[in-house]
C-alpha cells in the first residue's frame, strides 16, 4: 500500500505542445500489459539527462549518453522505454541490441538513429528481447496523441502499485508555460544523479546549455534525495525535454525572473515525481523525512542522513512503529564522521525533543515517541551543532512486504 | 535457525589457567535470566582490546579504552559483562554509571576500578540500571570457577538463539598452551574493528605489546569481515586477555614458530566466533561468503565485498534461493570504484561462472544457479581484473524473520 499517494488525474496532466506520447503491449516480459512508451518530439527540441554513476550502467544508459552528447542535446526526436527487461549486465551484445532499438524507430520515424534515446528497466543480466520491441513500434508510433500523459506513467512501471505523474503551469513573458512529467521506481531506488526512471517536458524557450543546468538542479532537489534500499540502480535516467513551443522571448539565466519561474515549476513537478516514488517504496507504510542540521558541509549532512535512511534497524523500527530509536544515534556515529562530538547530538522526531548532548533527553517520555513512530509521515531531524551545513533525505520503513516483493520479484 | 551452527559442548572448552569465570542473574531487563558475567583474571595478566569505531560508542567502551590506556594493558584483574541494557546514547550519566560498575567490582575484589574493564549489549538509549548489577556482582564473584565458559557464552547473549564459544589447544615450547573464547551479536553487526561482544583468554606467555598486535591481527581477520545488516554497532569490543601461566619461555616476536603457533590458534578461534555470529545472524537461512579477487588494493576488494554484503535486494535474492544474479553485478557497480570497467567483471557462484566480461557468461544456465542458490552455505566470487588484491566477508540473507526479529526486538 503506497503512502498517502494517489494515481495522478488524467485531466490534471496538461499535455506539452510539441510533444506525443504512443504506448503498445510488446509483450517483452509478459503478455497483455503495456511496456512499450514512445514519446515523439517535434523538430527543433532540446534533451538534457542525467544517469546514473553505477559503473555496471545499463546499456541504454550508455547509448543515451553517446547520443546527447553528439549533438548537444539538440536534435533529439524520440525517447523509447521498455519495462520488463533493464538490458544491463549484457556485456557488448546489450549494446548493440540497445542501439537496434534506435536504428529501428529512426527507420520508422524517417529520422537518423542518433536521434534517438533507448531507456530499459526491468530484470538485470537477461537478454533484451530487442525483435519485440521493433514489432511493438509501429503500433505505439500509430498510437501517438499529445494526452498521453498517463497511459506513459502507466507504461514505464514495474513493481509500482501506481503510476506516478505531475504537471505545472506557469506565466512567462504573458504565456501559459507547461511543464509535465512521470516516473517510475519502487525497488533499486538511492538514485545517484537521477532517478531509476524520470522524464519531464516543457514547451518553454530556453536558450541552449540551460537545460543541462536545469536537469542537473532539478535532479538534486529531488530524485538525488531519496532512497529506498541504498542500491543505486543500473539504470537511473532522468530526462528533461524542451520543445520551445511557448512563444515567449528565450530564457537565458535561470537567475532571472522568467528563470526562476520555470525553474521553480520544474523542480515542483520532480520533487512530486521522486516523493512518489518513495511513497510507493516496494513493501512501505511510512514516508519519513530525515533532515540533518548543524554539519560542517553538505557532504557530511548527506552521510548522515543516509546512514538513518539505509539503516536496516531503523526502518524495521519505523515498520514496528517501535520508538527504539537509539539505533538511530547509533547510525549517526557510523555515518563517517571520524571526529563527531557525540555530546553534542540533538534528536528530534517531529516535534518530539528526544536526545540531546547525545543522551535521552529528560523530559523524553516514551509515550511521546511511540505517538509519533505511528504515524504515516515522520520527520527524523538530527543537528550535529558542529556547523551551519543542511541536507535532506526521504525514504521509507522496511517492511515484511519488502522482502516477499525482492522474493517474488522474478518467479 | 541458524546455519549449520551448534551449541558448544562444554566438555570442548578448555579452562584457561589463571581466568576464572562466575555468572548471575541480575534482571537488568528482564528476570530469570544469567544476565551478569564476570571474568576474574589472576594477578600478572594482561589484556588487549579493539572497540567500535561507532563515534557513539557506549559509556562501558570508553571506559574500557582509559583502563587499558592507564596500564597499557597490564594489571587488569576484571572484566564485568551484563546484557539487557547497552549503555549508549546515555550521555554523561551513562559514563558515570560504568564506573560505577567499576568501582563495585573493585571493592569487592579488593582492586582498584581501573583494574576492571565494563562492557554492556542490549537496549540503547536506556538508562543502565547500576544498582541491579551492583546487587547482582556478590552473587557472580561467589560462584567464580575455571570451567564456567559455557555459562559465561549463555550469559552473554540478546538476541542470539545459540551461545557461541570455541577452543584450541597447541604446544608451544613443550608444554600446552590453551586458547579459549567466546562471542555474542546477531544484529546490528558490521563491526568496524571489533565485533559486538568476543572475549578470549590464552595461558600463553606473551611479551609486553605483542598482545596489542595479535588481537589487532585477529579481529582483522574475524570480526572484521562479518556483516548482517551494515549497522556498526556502539558497543563492539573484542578483548584477548594472556594470564601468561603456561611455564613456555616468552613469546617475543609473532613470526617466530612460537609466535606462529599461538597466532594461528587465535585466528582459529576468533575465526570461529566470528563465523558462528553469522551462522547466527538474525534471521538467518544461509551462510554467504564474498570473496573479491583482482582489485587494485585491500580497500576497492572491501568496498565491492561489503556493497554486495549489504544489498537488500542481493539478501532478499538470496533467501528466496532465486538466481537473480544480476542484482550482484548492480552492486559491484554502485560500490564506489569510479573508474571501474565492468567489461573486464566474472562472477562465480561456488563452481558456477555465472558472467564474463560484464555480461552472462554464453554457457550460464539458470538451472545451475538455482542447484547453487538452494544451497545453504554460497561462495560468492567477484573478479576485477584489474591487480593483484583480495578481500572477503562473511554475511547472511535477509529474510522476514530479520524483520520480525528487529520490529519486536524490545516489543
Amino acid at each position: 500500500m503506497p503512502v498517502n499517494l494517489q494515481a495522478p488525474d488524467p485531466a490534471n496532466l496538461h499535455a506539452v505542445p510539441g510533444v506525443r506520447i504512443g504506448t503498445a503491449m510488446a509483450g517483452v516480459r509478459k503478455a497483455n500489459r503495456r511496456d512499450l512508451v514512445l514519446f515523439a518530439l517535434d523538430e527543433g527540441s532540446s534533451v538534457a539527462g542525467v544517469f546514473t554513476l553505477n559503473r555496471f550502467c545499463a546499456a541504454p544508459v550508455q547509448v543515451c549518453r553517446e547520443h546527447l552528447a553528439a549533438g548537444h542535446g539538440q536534435g533529439i526526436r524520440a525517447l523509447v522505454i521498455n519495462t520488463g527487461n533493464a538490458n544491463a549486465g549484457t556485456g557488448a551484445d546489450g549494446l548493440a541490441r540497445a542501439r537496434r532499438t534506435c536504428t529501428a524507430t529512426a527507420q520508422l520515424m524517417g529520422v537518423k538513429a542518433e536521434q534517438v534515446l533507448p531507456f530499459s528497466t526491468g530484470v538485470i543480466m537477461e537478454t533484451l528481447p530487442v525483435e519485440r520491441i521493433e514489432a511493438g513500434l509501429p503500433a505505439a508510433l500509430a498510437a501517438v496523441q499529445a494526452a498521453a500523459w498517463a497511459d506513459a506513467a502507466q507504461g514505464i512501471m514495474t513493481t509500482d502499485t501506481l503510476p506516478k505523474a505531475a504537471s505545472r503551469q506557469v506565466q512567462i513573458g504573458g504565456r501559459t508555460v507547461t511543464v509535465t512529467g512521470i516516473s517510475k521506481g519502487a525497488g533499486m531506488i538511492r538514485p545517484n544523479m537521477a532517478t531509476m526512471l524520470g522524464f519531464m517536458a516543457t514547451d518553454a524557450v530556453v536558450a541552449p546549455g540551460l537545460l543541462d543546468s536545469l536537469v542537473k538542479q532539478a535532479a538534486d532537489q529531488s530524485f538525488n534525495r531519496i532512497t529506498i534500499d541504498g542500491d543505486t540502480s543500473t539504470n537511473d535516467s532522468f530526462v528533461l525535454m524542451a520543445t520551445h513551443r511557448a512563444g515567449h522571448a528565450a530564457i537565458t539565466d535561470l537567475a532571472s525572473a522568467e528563470g526562476r519561474a520555470l525553474s521553480e515549476a520544474v523542480f515542483a513537478v520532480a520533487s512530486e515525481l521522486a516523493e512518489a516514488i518513495v511513497r510507493d517504496g516496494e513493501g512501505a507504510t511510512k514516508f519519513i523525512r530525515i533532515q540533518v542540521q548543524g554539519g560542517r558541509d553538505l557532504a557530511e549532512c548527506k552521510l548522515v542522513a543516509y546512514a538513518i535512511a539505509h539503516s536496516p534497524l531503523v526502518k524495521t523500527a519505523f515498520f514496528a512503529s517501535d520508538p527504539n530509536l537509539g539505533r538511530i544515534l547509533a547510525a549517526v556515529g557510523y555515518a563517517g564522521i571520524s571526529d563527531l562530538d557525540q555530546g553534542l547530538i540533538d534528536l528530534h522526531l517531529d516535534d518530539v525533543h528526544v536526545a540531546h548532548q547525545g543522551g535521552r533527553h529528560p523530559a523524553y517520555q516514551e509515550a511521546d515517541g511511540q505517538r509519533v513512530m505511528k504515524q504515516s509521515e515522520i520527520t527524523v531531524r538530527v543537528h550535529l551543532h558542529r556547523g551551519d551545513a543542511q541536507a535532506e533525505v526521504w525514504t521509507c520503513d522496511l517492511s515484511h512486504d519488502y522482502v516477499s516483493i525482492n522474493a517474488d520479484y522474478r518467479s
